[in-house]
């Protein structure tokens, strides 16, 4: 059975590829409400295709945002386990759209690559899974184990209603692991099992300082400006090297142990693989720990986005009213977000000079997640990778967020399995992103060797 | 001679009114590269106005950016004096382009006022000259004295050209007082003539800090964030109060005498006055100097705008590649312009971390301007103001920067007056710009007054 799938999928590469274009034109942006129908869009497509593949009880499950589309398969024989996918069908925010050398939302091919939004997070790494059981299924009519499929379609912005779903459909959702294809691998042939995810807390910070944009010379000295109330506010969270200064902001932070140290120090990711990825001057961060660490294990905090005042050419004197920030936290173990969320939030109140009006909104608050390392449904992803890359996978922890595994861990009570086909330089969440083409149809034979494994 | 023309001016005043409406509907925005045919068009609007008045030597003069509109009259009788009178054409940009309740180039009459982006900043100011002359041309066919009308183009946008015209047109701008209506009065009833004005530094500053925009998570904590850089370099100029940290910064400010401070305190402004005038929650600003002295004896720092990452509507956890701010100080006596330029330059080179490509543009650096109190010129407008409003007017130092004060002072070697008629409320540089109509009139009544007690 599974050596049929592994041939059917390599027969069909083109018309695999051909599918994946066409979910990736569909510019699902979750964030943007502009987008509410290009979210319907790409739910329907994918409702056409799992049904097509040949997948059962195949639905789009409303939530009070985007909605789930949820697939099963249970025909296994009966001592066979269930697997949960997890994949998201929503992608980023395509700006600075002036950056991108082909257009975001019609994927291009150059070389080995798909350029496009999605390409790797995760519409491309999606499709992987749903190329894996078509494999099966129309070569077949069956698979090694029982399949159940959750894409999300608000991943990109914070998974907020995805606790509630989760919960509420406890009973369906019910398996014996859950595997997720949402991360990268060192290099083309090497690859990578993440065995932990950070949390990510996000505020939206904006202060008012007048009525209206006030001339900076009538009103210079006497009136405070909120872009320099902000940036005082702001810059006044972290120092110089990345610590942040916010009381209490450490405390629950766990220390590593010298072993966990080691274990993150083998094939880390290294300096000179961060200055090449980014074409940054020079790396920069918290002295006390390695690079790896600071990705990994360390809680971070960015301004991801800040505007005021005017920004157009030329020059102009005005002293804006309004300037609003967006800053998030990287969370670790044993981080508390909504605790987090509140810690800073009374931080900020109290440092915001009485000269400003200060809102502050919490746009996320989810948990970092960690893999269970003795768990088989994680050997056997190391096997399925070892089988096709020739290698044995590294273990490494994320520095990126994935709520789901937290509420699967906790709600579901399932191990998760983070098993990734993307590159470092894929330029998620930036402009230009793409996926590694080799890496599309390994982890196709990735995921037949996968089901095969795990379902004895 | 002068009652013929008071009679004119109030007998024409809906046609002045009309006229001035044609001005302000131009979008004569100097700063903005797509605005250069409206600023074509409002120096052709003023050619063939100042041409119908009955000004001779009506021309459009070039320069490297926005031209100047040159007319005079010279045929006064031969021991009057000559006045140049300065006025710009241009106007500020309009954004934010949603809180103005009119549309800016539709000029638009409410109650006393009209509203529209020019009403007061300047064409409104300029327009009281032009209906002045006109009124004496056209009720007596002469002037009691000579005019020499020098009309700007780049006056929001730094008068970047202005200095090396004036210089190569010293010949054709020879007179005996300079006039300028381009400020404000205390209210309505209370007119003022400023005595000083400050000058104006204006940086734009980039850091980079990679290649392209990245993953929050994948890069956070160890590539630094451009606008975790930028707002920590910003935040650092000035401490809490607002006093500037640079190194020399004040090394040449002026310490006030006793005599000074008092002379300030007469009928200035209050701390009453700009919290209604503004709405700011609260007050702010070095705590040694009264609010006249922030205003117009101290320098100030102020980021004017600031940019970089997502600000659109959710959450992106983007570490940005780039993030720009515009920053500008006004300075006083006796700064130079130039020299704090390279002063405060140096300085953030040297603070800005080495995890970026820093780029500091300058945008512009002129010097603060005075005026010479014993003047006649001066005396003449006290006298003007006085039959018009009723009473003398105040004294008072502007916060605000008029770099052709310090041009006429220093390569012309006129003494400067700045006769205004704007309000504190007008909402310079800010959405709703507007101008009282009954300051209008009685700005018309001054400059004709004006134009009779200089003119001897």
């Amino acid at each position: 059975m599974t050596k049929n799938a592994l041939t059917y999928a390599q027969n069909h590469q083109a018309e695999t590829l051909a599918d994946l274009q066409a979910l990736l034109s569909i510019p699902s942006i979750s964030t943007l409400p502009d987008h509410a129908n290009d979210m319907q869009q790409a739910a329907q497509w994918l409702l056409h295709k799992l049904t097509a593949i040949g997948l059962q009880n195949v639905k789009i499950m409303p939530t009070p945002g985007h909605p789930v589309v949820y697939a099963d398969w249970l025909n296994a024989a009966s001592e066979a386990p269930t697997l949960l996918i997890y994949g998201h069908y929503d992608v980023q925010p395509v700006d600075p759209l002036d950056e991108w050398l082909t257009p975001p939302f019609e994927p291009t091919l150059k070389g080995d690559n798909i350029f496009g939004r999605g390409t790797s997070d995760d519409k491309g790494q999606l499709y992987i899974h749903l190329a894996a059981v078509e494999a099966y299924l129309k070569s077949s009519g069956q698979l090694p184990l029982n399949i159940k499929f959750l894409l999300e379609g608000e991943e990109e912005s914070g998974s907020v209603n995805l606790e509630a779903y989760v919960k509420e459909n406890q009973n369906l959702l019910q398996a014996d692991a859950a595997l997720i294809s949402d991360t990268g691998i060192a290099d083309p042939d090497t690859p990578v099992l993440i065995t932990s995810v950070r949390g990510l807390a996000y505020l939206e910070i904006t202060m008012r300082g007048s009525r209206q944009d006030l001339h900076s010379g009538m009103y210079g000295g006497v009136v405070e400006n909120p872009l320099n109330a902000l940036t005082r506010v702001l810059a006044s969270l972290r120092d110089e090297q990345g610590q942040i200064t916010i009381p209490g902001f450490y405390d629950k932070v766990r220390t590593l142990t010298s072993a966990e140290r080691e274990a993150l120090a083998q094939g880390a990711t290294t300096e000179a693989d961060i200055l090449a990825a980014t074409g940054a001057p020079a790396l920069w961060g918290e002295p006390d720990f390695s690079v790896a660490e600071r990705i990994g294990v360390r809680p971070t905090l960015d301004i991801n986005g800040l505007k005021g005042g005017f920004t157009g050419q030329g020059a102009k004197t005005v002293i804006p009213a309004v300037a609003m920030a967006k800053i998030s936290m990287r969370l670790v173990p044993d981080q508390n977000a909504p605790e987090i969320v509140r810690l800073v939030t009374d931080h900020i109140r109290r440092i915001s000079p009485p000269t400003m009006e200060l809102t502050i909104e919490e746009l996320s608050a989810d948990d970092w997640g960690m893999v269970n390392l003795s768990a088989p449904a994680l050997e056997a992803a190391a096997q399925a990778y070892e089988q096709t890359f020739g290698r044995r996978p590294l273990y490494r922890r994320e520095g990126g967020s994935l709520p789901v595994v937290a509420m699967f861990n906790h709600i579901l009570d399932l191990p998760v399995v983070l098993m990734g086909f993307g590159l470092p330089d894929d330029n998620l969440h930036a402009p230009n992103e793409k996926f590694h083409l080799p890496n599309f149809y390994r982890g196709i034979e990735t995921a037949i060797r996968y089901y095969d494994i795990f379902g004895g």
